[in-house]
């Protein structure tokens, strides 16, 4: 196993046995674990081998959080758009910091009212690396893309209806974006969107 | 025929020769012609019909403008985010034009250098109307949204490559813009957003 | 705030904790409220806070409009195909309503029994601003284009099923018409054809 | 083979002597021949095998036409909606008359001018079967099958840019029509729609 | 309305109040009446209004089939691929009937086991129009259209799982047809198929 | 290298001077080559470096078939609908004799006319494997995969035009087709296709 | 019937009833039977028709194994990706050994863990033929595909979320796969990866 | 201006005129310059303006490389899975220099010969950063990542055909990827991810 990573379960289409297996196999082995998209059924299993696991209800995860070591140099900046986002967003945060990288949020700063994004300038400045996440046009990306010179994680997310396409809106907005410096993961994917700005943020200190 | 209207032929699918029967059936009960989508060729047969036509090259429009009546109540804005938009842009212009509105251009005002856009923000705010022109990922409707209490009728357009699927892309973001006030043409749709704008302009002096 | 415009919340993914605080930061700077998609639950909550809230079954939506001043300068018609559209076209109406603009109806008159359509002739003809709310193939928007020199905020509904694609089908065609002066918003985007319409008439006495 | 019914060669993707090879074959068992989407060349070529051949420029197809017994009852009527779709349209009509029925044209009749559709009434009432072409948004099928109690084929073009996406967004809008009595072919497949217009004409005196 | 042809309710969308209004509205100038998609309790609501309604489970119809006469020339021959299409095809069927045109049924005919189609050659040769319903990869309407001379009415169905995307298989399948004479109607149309096919065995004797 | 294969250059994408360097890596160590999707001046270029190079002109192929040993057990049936299939039939057949195993060729046995293949139900029995390549509907692997018991690879072709989307059409009916041991490879792609099937051919000797 | 092959039930859209008929008629003239994608209900049922029939809870799959000759040549290899893909793989394993073929399973080495792939390299070497089980982004396939010179049908599944499209990612990977021998059926289809393996196999011995 | 970054000029959609006008407003203020998707003609032009300007052929790119400063930590490694991805692969490379950082290439080692992957292990665990530039199914992306704890920044590729659907397979694939820390620029878009690289290896020295 990769020194210092935490252990991840994704857990849909796994019975609480199999997650419950999964972890009893990481329990000699790691300090610290994540499991996502999962409910209160599987966090009551999990308690059982990770007695210090807690339960984040918004990202529906479970985090066993031993090692708190700061493994990276800045700050990552999770920034998102609307309510209906914060799932994904707190995915990505918790992601952040199960990877031993301090994090920061930004919530509520959708494009539709921008001062409120510009008003928080100097957070968006002072972050290593930024996660930005974004349902229905997902526009965030690109905008936040333009005022900073840092890399960015852009996460489209479902949140819409109709022309949206379960997401395929932001995604595509996020992939052409004219803004540099912007890569995108998988829609939804808090996860993907915090283990790739950890890892960035990580990389600084090992060299 | 509706009175104070340009005449408009879409020029791809016709011969010079369709075209040019077109036009003349038009010389007599029209004031302003517009046709899109042509070629230098097809001005120079239509200049026989209407020696005052002239050629747009950038819009790859002819236009006939001999009744310059005001016909509508503030100005129209036009708003560009690049360079390659431009002829979409132009096209949405001379529409405006040839409808009896009165036109002001914003260009190269694109999300990811938003200070340009913002420098402009009492031209945005003195428009009656705004037609809005991006390709990529489209995000600037959104935000022009954000800023404006005025109707706007965004043009996506087909500049980009690779996951903008001939302009798909642009176009759903507009579709899911999380600004209010936005509504949607087709892609590279320069005629149909100037036609609408100019329409909305116009009714106000009409009632 | 902008001045006299209503304050809107999208319900979907919000808990109704968190409406119910979004509607206590608005109960002192507002007059008028408008709840889309939401249920009789959230309604219940909303009414705590707004006593004199109403709940409109059909739309879903809870409306406060309290400031009945007219701002629009004419009336803006909602014209719908079918009985199964009439969700978004009362969603619509109401937004209509709550931004200040008189608003009419004129419902079941889809194309495959035109006739029905011709004989609105006069309604159709007084409106300043139509909204047309059509499912299936969303034919309705090209016909009442063709008929009508104002502008048409066109709202494709998911109504239909099979090759609809969950509304592409008249978002396709509505994006596509032949007839000038049709803007299009999202699927089952009633309340942004209503609002898009609204600020359209609204516009016209405030220059 | 089938007894009365003509030859077809559908010309892309075969080189003009394979076309002429297919040609030979045929030449001594049957009457009526017809070689769609085809060149003045391939035409130069089959006219060694066919004296008699026709070439149809607008329609870009050969007819040998023989046998002209007329096989039908009642008249097919080909509908079209603008300049651009002719091509297909005649090659719906050509299709019909070497099948052997009698074939009516009602062009130019798109809805953003319905007027002119309805000043057509009796034609429309008078056909025994009706073939519908049209690109763009292709509504034109929805409001003749509300017109009239006889079978529609409807032929999508790809006529229009965009969001038409080649011809889907007509395709689309018949499929889903909300007239009853409409059934579609492919895209721009104007043989398709006048072969089965015809063998529906036809078949109500063979039993 | 038009002479001799059923009164249709299509369910989806619509409340059980809305069903039996429609209904009683229709109650006096009606003979046959058709609601599809539909559940025993509407069927329950319905028969106060019409007490000789009859339900047809498989197809999920009301069916009202008071005037018996046949209105058409030939037989309509309904053919399907397997078990799960029969929904549809008996949808196909009962239309046929309440229009007035007798029918014969052909099911579980699927190309992957050929014979039994080949098996039923005379039936097939017999039929005045035939219905083809298949889902999956949909081949068969292809196979079917290659046997007989008469119009074809092909159907794709819902039903398959994976790439199939809701019946998009089967519909292009269709829609791409290699033989003649085959148009299409809207995945899961049962209803639109039966009409079509109806209609074409009926315009024979009523010219 | 792996012991009796045949060396595959895929041309397109890849310089006249790319192609010549890998073939010249190529000289020493290996019996047969392959290059396909090519053109005359490819095979100019390659003569020089494989004096015994043949070009087939419909598959637009490359071939030297040095090592002509029989690898393969049975015999390998290539299987076309159309013409216009033929390129993509002929790159099978040609990759199968590379592979060292015989090949037969029964072509224009489309499914409109389902007669001629009956006709040759001997040749389709003795098979050992089997390529159907069809373009259009594709239905064709359908029928043959339900009339024999042995393996089939599927080919889709381009070969169509309209809602054929580029292949898509005939790809998704061999996806989804209702016959037994039909699996698929990319669309035009007759190399994938007769490799598969050599390989399958062949591994019955080398066990 | 084909000897020695089983009957098999597909039971999604068919009543318990219907399966027991089908059940019933089956059971005098075959030895082994599947019945795939069916519950504990169906399975109660069909043990009153098959005494010894089994359930298989992880395939949902009833399976009647009376005869176990062995008809094959080699063994079949059936490699998963991860713990999600296993209702799939077993699907497709169970299918194989109904066919008469002895499988091998090697689950749980998805390409983000690599190295467990290469352990069982001799695994992977000593198979006849592999079925390849993924769903996200499929990319096992071409690997394994990359690794051996045996045929491979390669099962895309829809595990996965967002960007995924129900599988469509894994599908498409999968038909693109620069690996040869790789052929691919429908997206969760392990019974058409194990029949077509099974096939395969066994006309080795056959001949 | 952004201290230290270099300006780059996008040319499609732009005349040799406008991108010369670009350059001389640069001439001044900017040390290095990057004009991507050019060609020979727009390079002599720009070589006025630059003399020290250099084309690079297969990137299709000019390069004004004045400033050299080493301003990255470590190396950035540039992947590429063929020989046709080269040119996407060398625009990645360019960018990543002209952004003031180390480059390094590991070319042609894409997963159907997954051992010369293998062999470059050293290289792939000495990088800082990775892009890995992949077309037809992409799988190189997910096996990189499975090897690497280090970002990754994907670039699918147009190459490949039918199913690839111009990129969209690679793109899905690396979207779904299965392994950690993997995030995705538009199709072609070797820019993108060379600058995302840079910016990676770059901030590490600035905080
Ligand atoms: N660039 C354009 N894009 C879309 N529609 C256009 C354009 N220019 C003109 N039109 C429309 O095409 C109509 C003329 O079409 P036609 O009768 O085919 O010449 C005009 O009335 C407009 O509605
Ligand atoms: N039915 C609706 N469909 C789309 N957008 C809506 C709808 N109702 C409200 N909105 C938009 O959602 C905004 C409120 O979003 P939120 O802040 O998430 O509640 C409003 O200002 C509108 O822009
Ligand atoms: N899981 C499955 N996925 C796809 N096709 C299947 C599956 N199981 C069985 N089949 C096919 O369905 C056929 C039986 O279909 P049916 O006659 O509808 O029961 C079998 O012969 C197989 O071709
Ligand atoms: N090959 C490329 N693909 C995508 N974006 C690019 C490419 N080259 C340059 N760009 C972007 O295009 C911007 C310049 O755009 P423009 O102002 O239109 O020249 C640069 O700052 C980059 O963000
Ligand atoms: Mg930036
Ligand atoms: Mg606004
Ligand atoms: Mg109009
Ligand atoms: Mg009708
Ligand atoms: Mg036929
Ligand atoms: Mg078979
Ligand atoms: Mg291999
Ligand atoms: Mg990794």
């Amino acid at each position: 196993l990769r020194q210092g990573f935490p252990e991840v379960i994704f857990c849909p289409g796994k019975t609480t046995e199999q997650i419950v297996q999964i972890a009893q196999r990481m329990a000699d082995t790691t300090a610290n674990v994540l499991a996502t998209r999962t409910t209160p059924e599987v966090f009551a299993a999990l308690s059982e081998v990770f007695p210090d696991a807690e339960y984040h209800e918004l990202a529906k995860a479970v985090v066993v959080n031993r090692d708190q070591t700061d493994c990276g140099r800045g700050k990552v900046l999770v920034v998102a758009a609307g309510t209906a986002d914060l799932p994904v967003a707190e995915e990505a945060a918790l992601t952040v910091e199960v990877m031993g990288s301090r994090v920061e949020r930004l919530y509520d700063v959708g494009v539709a009212g921008i001062h409120r994004l510009f008003d928080n300038h100097d957070k968006l400045m002072s972050a290593n690396v930024l996660v930005v996440v974004a349902g229905m046009e997902g526009a965030l990306a690109s905008v936040v893309g333009g005022l900073v010179d840092k890399p960015i994680i852009a996460v489209p997310t479902s949140v819409g209806y109709g022309a949206n396409f379960g997401g395929l809106s932001a995604l595509l907005t996020m992939l052409n974006s004219c803004a540099t410096g912007v890569s995108v993961v998988n829609i939804d994917n808090g996860f993907g969107g915090g283990y790739s700005a950890a890892l960035i943020n990580r990389v600084q200190l090992e060299e």
